[in-house]
């Protein structure tokens, strides 16, 4: 059953997406933590905030009232970091100084009315409506001939960035390929011109096979922890059928796919009692230029934490200078989110 | 003398190191900040503390005493993520598992006996101090024939996963390259190829003619914001002379080398009025394995904080899955670097 028997020592296994290593010092676990404790989360949000600029008929920084609306609703980000109007302009000093304005589009998705709710708390058929959402909007966004990549995600948790606690997500597009997508276009061609298969297609038949790192499985969708995961519970939603992208999903496949995100962030937060904290989004084929059969489409969690509610992984020195590492095996925390109850710990 | 007239246009600039794209979003500083507030640092510790591990005579997790030191002391991590008896073992089943075995030896350098100081609070003969062990275990680490690389750095702040405040640092050498360092191996190797000059040499060069970046400038060494720098008040000191590691340091550059440490931290220490937070290393050529003409010895500063002493920059969702993502430009930090004091705020 085990892939590898290095036993207890420290190594290295390969991020086959991105083609850079990670360190594993499955020793190190034992470490005692000193170091800072986060805050835990507060637990208490009314169902509706009046200060809230993405809850049902309140305002918003530019001004705009917000709709009453009843599932999700989506908005372009009042602060973008891409904004649609910005000419193209390129500039290359003696191949010191290369820069190139980016071109792009930034939009918010509320992905509930209810203020207090997060993704694991919402009805399966709630999620399913965020699942139609972000497939509508990938195949209107895919429709601007100019954008390149559409990056869906989701920072959840104040300790991951989000600065308000309503349920949401985002949608950044643009011009360009981001450094992460072009990464993962050369080694997904590279696998598919040799073998005539996707990448990720051999990688969870095989992890199936072992089942070692399998958190969850159904008639479309694998959950799983990577061989190669950074941090300590990073975890990956990989599709059955090699699709390129959202748009690509059937009614069945939308519904099993709400289905797995259900039961994953469940598990998260029921491993530490907590609102579990990740950022969390989709890689897909780069849009508007030709078809890309070597794409899988996968969606990427990375939590930061690491022992409790409180303490997490500190990704800093030799992690940014050298080399991202990891102390408890993938195969323990995939273990750990398989023993997790799929009732979220909150309901009775 | 300006470098781009992108004006308030988001663009992506290129890190020469690794190749790999910055986003700069200048008009994005305006969006208000209603997320995580971090704890301020606790500012009165003793200048002896009975339980930290790392004052003299006191003892460590292993049971050893520390000796009574007067300057620095360096000794083996108690939980190092490397250990020096891990025999080689290599795995790969179909390119989808990929892993090897890592060996390595971590040390912690304690920078002063004092319990209560930082860097930049220390006189600059005690830094040089440190420069000079910095400079005693790279060469020792390196005649220890297995070893490829040894990352010096150093995890300033609780924010930055440091777990305890006693001024010290930490060198994790090892029997392979970190993906970090093989990106910059690549890109200064083809620089060099094709111009027979170091990449750094050429783009500090530059620099001093732009002056736009640079923060401070002595007879051996200039420190500056680079062009690419992710992180709001990201730094780097480069070495003038283009020298392969910090063996190559005479007297002199040893001398001028703790000067513009002290110089560029103190600057971080008064931009906030706090301990300023980062994690700082050495980027230098691998060892036993050749010359390395190409290399040009630098030193990165990657600093968290973004508006305040309480408000970080967080390289979450979009960072993470697609691009790394700047607000405030680089020519701004380093103006602002360059307007704070070079007497520590907390001296009088
Ligand atoms: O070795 P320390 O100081 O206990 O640990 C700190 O630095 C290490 C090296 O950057 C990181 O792996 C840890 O996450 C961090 O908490
Ligand atoms: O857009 P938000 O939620 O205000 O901001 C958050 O997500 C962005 C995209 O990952 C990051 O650039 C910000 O640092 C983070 O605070």
């Amino acid at each position: 059953q085990s892939t590898l028997n290095f036993g207890d020592s420290p190594h290295t296994r390969v991020n086959i997406l991105t083609g850079e290593k990670v360190l594993v010092s499955p020793h190190r676990s034992k470490r005692p933590w000193q170091g800072q404790v986060e805050d835990l989360p507060g637990d208490n949000r009314p169902a509706y905030d009046p200060q809230c600029y993405l809850c049902p008929t309140n305002k918003r920084a530019d001004g705009d009232i917000n709709p009453d609306y009843k599932e999700s609703f989506v908005f372009v980000n009042d602060f973008s970091a891409l904004l649609k109007d910005t000419s193209q302009q390129e500039f290359n000093e003696d191949e010191l100084f290369i820069a190139e304005t980016e071109k792009g589009i930034c939009k918010v998705i509320a992905f509930t009315p209810r203020h207090d709710l997060t993704l694991p708390e919402m009805e399966q058929a709630a999620i399913k409506a965020v699942v139609d959402l972000w497939q509508k909007e990938f195949e209107e966004l895919s429709k601007v001939e100019w954008i390149r990549y559409i990056q869906i995600f989701e920072n959840k948790g104040a300790i991951m960035g989000c600065s308000n606690p309503h349920p949401h997500g985002q949608i950044w597009s643009q011009n360009h390929l981001p450094v992460e997508i072009q990464k993962e276009c050369v080694q997904q061609k590279r696998y598919f011109d040799k073998y005539q298969r996707t990448l990720l297609a051999d990688y969870i038949n095989a992890e199936l096979r072992k089942e070692e790192r399998i958190i969850d499985e159904n008639d479309s969708f694998v959950s799983l922890v990577p061989f190669w995961a950074a941090w300590p519970y990073e975890a990956m939603i990989v599709s059955k059928r090699p699709v390129q992208n959202i748009a690509a999903f059937n009614e069945k496949e939308k519904e099993d796919f709400a289905a797995i995100l259900k039961l994953l962030t469940t598990r998260y937060d029921n491993l530490f009692k907590t609102s579990f904290p990740y950022s969390a989004g989709m890689h897909q084929a780069p849009v508007n230029e030709g078809d890309h059969p070597e794409w899988h489409w996968h969606m990427h969690f990375y939590p930061p934490l690491l022992r409790s509610a409180t303490v997490k992984k500190f990704m800093v020195g030799y992690e940014m200078l050298a080399n991202p590492q990891r102390d408890i095996t993938p195969e323990i925390a995939a273990e750990q989110l398989r023993n997790c109850a799929t009732i979220h710990y909150k309901s009775k």
